[in-house]
């Protein structure tokens, strides 16, 4: 299947002038849906992992798939307020303004292999911020999956410390 | 395994008197989040699903695991502002103020047999939100799944025009 086909170009949002992909129609089809996270998973087989790490909110629907695919247990990244238990803070800096997300603290220990994952790949601050916040808690990114990449954007520069990879590329 | 086991009580969370159910502990456990979510496909293994329908956030989390696991499509309920195509929006009453949610209009075609899911049922208000727009399109609820049941909280009740089944009740 063209994965690529069930992504649906939406121009002019969220603002004039950004065409939005949707992944909408890839979810809604169960084959694609399922292809999409057995190849992603596919990507990242022969990594030694302990945890998918994924990132409110769309990451969360590629993220416990994939962590189960993987056979590894699923750790969220979320808005501010939204975790119960003690939390690290990260602000990063978007286009427009900042944005803050946050971890639980006890859920990444000393040593713990880290696979980020999200449905897409921009311009990679929130993933950047994601990476800073997993080893301030002494884990270690072995990696960045996306299910989108957008190549304009450069965000695979900003993650070049990290072995970035990406489903789909446009 | 006992799953409840894999649930953490944060007293007084996000506010005084409230004992959130922390559900971050289970899906953290990759034996624990497998096991969970292939029993609650297991809920409705013999119902008439064309897909499932998940709710923002936490709904994700659980929602296309178990799209997967029952070999259907996923489709998303959102908060406002982040579906990207022509949507319909829900205002529904909460205990304090009002909440709003969107589903895409072409997401649901008349006669689509739906299985909402979400982590937890409490009041069950935003679950009815959800079929009322499910049914409004076209679609029929056939059943609602919840990783977690609040007993004292008489969400079934809300719901009780609906199948509804919960992995854990507390």
């Amino acid at each position: 299947m063209n994965l690529s086909d069930k992504i649906r170009n939406i121009p002019d949002f969220p603002k004039e002038g950004i065409l939005f992909k949707d992944i909408t129609p890839l979810l809604r089809d169960k084959e694609a849906l399922k292809e999409a996270i057995e190849k992603m998973a596919d990507m990242f087989r022969d990594y030694d992992i302990d945890y998918v790490v994924g990132i409110e909110a769309r990451g969360f629907l590629v993220g416990t798939p994939l962590a189960i695919e993987l056979n590894k247990g699923f750790i969220p990244i979320r808005k501010p307020g939204k975790l119960p238990h003690d939390v690290l803070k990260k602000s990063y800096e978007l286009e427009y303004g900042k944005n803050e997300i946050e971890i639980h603290k006890d859920a990444v220990s000393e040593g713990d292999k880290i696979l980020i994952v999200d449905d897409l790949l921009a311009t990679g601050g929130t993933t950047l911020a994601s990476t800073e916040m997993i080893e301030e808690l002494g884990g270690e990114v072995v990696g960045c999956a996306f299910l989108l990449e957008l190549d304009a954007l450069d965000g695979r520069e900003v993650l070049k410390d990290y072995e970035v990879k990406s489903l789909l590329i446009e």
